[in-house]
């Protein structure tokens, strides 16, 4: 069965050997027609030629990581987010994204306030929805785990999300990962909830390691965790939304380590054994 | 002012250089007379010994830890778990704890079932309420932040822990730790609820360090994290509880390495100053 529609690789996964162009033709020798690039690897290769590339092979791009960041110290460091996020836009855009990924962001400075970081980040949104409504280019809020509320998302839970999804209007959904999201009492209500208000924009697959050992780079490969990964699929395709299932493994000791091919070998025994 | 009913020492804080006797000895050269332990801590010294102590020294007994751990993998597991929990409320009612908390475990065995295992939770505490009311120990159930969810504790928010209470009736309440409900953006209205419930039975402090090293062993002293001490502290008081703050460190690179008196005196200065 082909893994058109069905299977996208985070180019975050393959970082540790691959940048954008080399990416793709691994995904394209392994069957993948989906990916989810990131800013700094677009920037690498330039705009013009990741979409020339995109374009050329027909690629799904399932996301664009990533805007989002809002809070800031001043006034001068919101606006040069709200522009930077603009630019994003323009860069999804470019690349016929299916949504541009937020990460909202997390304290600014020495704040411990995250009343007030969760709202710099609804107006920082509510600043950039025109823009992007104009441009027809989704926003997905994506929920961090609560283990990233202070230094990377203040939103946390994915009714959070749709909290601020409800607030600000149409042009924005959620991007749900199971990462950032198995462990939570109101998951499968929530995701139903999402579904509802068609708000579903991205579906983003990894596992859980126990132990972990670090917060941000120790993600598991498929399987090898205790997501229930199966579970979880079922409660957003009964929701609504079939678009592919994006692999995003950020792994430093050991994916990272791998080739390649041997990264993206793995994805598609696991993605057809495991999801 | 007096320490007396508003600071309370948990002995996982000093447990890098002090047993039960020694760390008890060195609260009171610090003026602190309240102390949460840990079962171990009373194993090694005996349980008659350390309840003369408390007595002999009229300690408060801000809570014992831990009971809880109830999911396992069969039904003999599960009895197990039980009997230890039964056992563990003999031993805060000879200590004359305020309470016993339940860090109420993860995933037993190889499990990816989340949701059995919170049945299992909660069936657990079901078997023995009736043990700790005939005893009037309150059981406290302490949700633990969502990076724990596989492997220490699958109630994850004060929500669900309150769900929890709401569904077993009296005898039963949470204990509120800084570290592991800092993040959620129900806090307050959850806080309030506790409140209505009169459900507060403990309120344990520290700061979560930005990075984080360590997801068990990197908790930080008051003052050196993110999390607004004293906006929680408004909260839990607003709510009607008012016992005293007990600090609890796991901190293996950094304060378990330094002498108990430091731990201490650093933890009163701490207090006074931040929370």
């Amino acid at each position: 069965m082909s893994l058109k529609g069905r299977l996208s690789i985070n180019l975050a996964t393959t970082r540790g050997s691959w940048g954008f162009k080399d990416a793709v033709e691994g995904c394209l020798r392994h069957g993948i027609t989906a990916i989810a690039p990131w800013r700094d690897q677009i920037a690498e290769i330039g705009l013009a030629e990741a979409a020339r590339i995109v374009k050329e092979n027909d690629l799904q791009v399932t996301g664009l990581c990533r805007g989002g960041m809002f809070p800031a110290v001043d006034k001068a460091g919101l606006q040069a987010n709200i522009d930077d996020n603009k630019r994003a836009i323009d860069e999804a855009v470019a690349l016929n994204a299916d949504c541009l990924v937020l990460v909202v962001g997390g304290l600014p400075g020495s704040s411990k306030d995250i009343v007030e970081a969760r709202k710099m980040v609804t107006d920082g949104i509510a600043a950039i929805l025109p823009y992007a409504r104009e441009n027809n280019m989704p926003l997905a809020i994506e929920p961090l785990h609560p283990m990233y509320a202070a230094d990377r998302a203040c939103v946390n839970t994915l009714g959070q999300a749709l909290d601020i999804c409800v607030e600000l209007g149409s042009g924005i959904g959620v991007a749900i990962d199971v990462y950032h999201v198995w462990w939570d009492p109101q998951l499968e209500e929530q995701i139903a909830r999402a579904g509802q208000m068609d708000a579903i924009l991205a579906h983003h697959i990894c596992d859980w390691l126990v132990p972990t050992q670090d917060l941000l780079l120790d993600r598991g490969m498929m399987g090898d965790g205790v997501i229930d990964l199966p579970a979880i699929r079922r409660m957003i395709e009964q929701a609504g939304f079939h678009g592919p299932q994006e692999v995003e493994i950020f792994s430093r000791d050991n994916w990272w380590k791998k080739s390649g091919d041997e990264v993206l070998r793995t994805c598609v025994e696991r993605f057809e054994s495991v999801c």
